[in-house]
């Protein structure tokens, strides 16, 4: 993955733009920043700012060229696929992420799930392994695994971060609503889902 | 609730001192923000900063009486349970929320869930109802619904926004990874679980 600076708000407008030129470029060969927006209603402002930081300067008069457009798009969001995702913690939320299929919009997808009550290896829904937590180092010996997601309760989040860390992961995604201690290089996402309702009943 | 001003950091840490309040009360009928900051491991600018934003200043010397503190920390984050929050959407990610035991410590819980593919009434594994969607305006009239959580796919989302507006929902919280158009006095929290795990990875 190229490692473009984006904003979380120009990422976040990326499936936007991969979506309307895929479905359109039957239709266009070239397709100007002010076309882009107007169809999306969208800040023209905004979209040509996007496309400056992820293609650079559209060609003047015809713009950007629809299919190098649609490839720098999706350099910036897709994973080559050889960074794997897995979870720790296959309770209801583990396994509901497990098969979400929204991550594959940004070229991701998780691998496996690893949890310390399921003693033979089950699967999911939509096929993916569900094993005992006592082969995740086998797994991450024979896999990239790049992010790690805890969900775990939070009083056992702390010993699966460490396991995480240890067997290499690179990133990790916490929903158990704790603060883990971890090497600073570590990036660490929390989402702390009761704390989002508790701030938005607030606002009301 | 009490419509006191906190920011969001300052929420996250209100559970961890009512834990620590409630586990240590008989102990203490008075706490200093400087005890309760090396108890909790927290910066004591940040502590104090917190309770004087809760609950005023503290007593000189004899600092915060335990039971008036815990009191004042709980209207902040404990809705009085008149206000329901519900989701649209009983797939795996809504089943998920519907079961999530993280809300209760903010005082919140989710009563009931609707689907347009629930014929006869569900119950999950807790014991909340999962309804039909036909059945939404009728347990709003009955019911105080605060908070509507939108779980159903992106394609409609809208429709269930649009739903939500008209029976009096307050308050939205949508996991569908799209833009709702709705009227700008009810505010709309997004968690696009593709777009955090992007950006995680593309932090890496």
């Amino acid at each position: 993955m190229k490692k473009i600076e984006v904003s979380r708000a120009t990422l976040g407008r990326i499936p936007t733009y991969i979506k309307y030129l895929k479905n359109s470029y039957t239709e266009y060969k070239n397709i100007s920043a002010t076309t882009l927006a107007k169809e999306l209603s969208l800040g023209e402002v905004q979209v040509r700012k996007d496309l400056a930081a992820i293609s650079g300067a559209g060609r003047p008069k015809t713009g950007y060229n629809v299919t190098e457009l649609l490839s720098a798009l999706e350099d910036v969001i897709k994973s080559d696929g050889t960074d794997k995702v897995v979870i720790v913690g296959a309770g209801k939320l583990g396994r509901a992420l497990l098969d979400y299929t929204g991550f594959r919009e940004y070229g991701l997808d998780i691998s496996a799930a690893f949890d310390i009550a399921v003693t033979n290896t089950e699967y999911s829904h939509t096929g993916k392994p569900i094993y005992n937590v006592s082969r995740f180092s086998e797994f991450c010996e024979n896999n990239n695994v790049k992010i790690g997601i805890i969900a775990v309760p939070s009083n056992a989040a702390q010993q699966v971060c460490d396991m995480l860390v240890e067997n290499g992961v690179r990133g990790i995604w916490c929903f158990a609503p704790c603060v883990l201690s971890v090497n600073s290089e570590i990036p660490v996402q929390y989402e702390n889902m009761g704390l989002s309702l508790a701030y938005l009943n607030k606002e009301i």
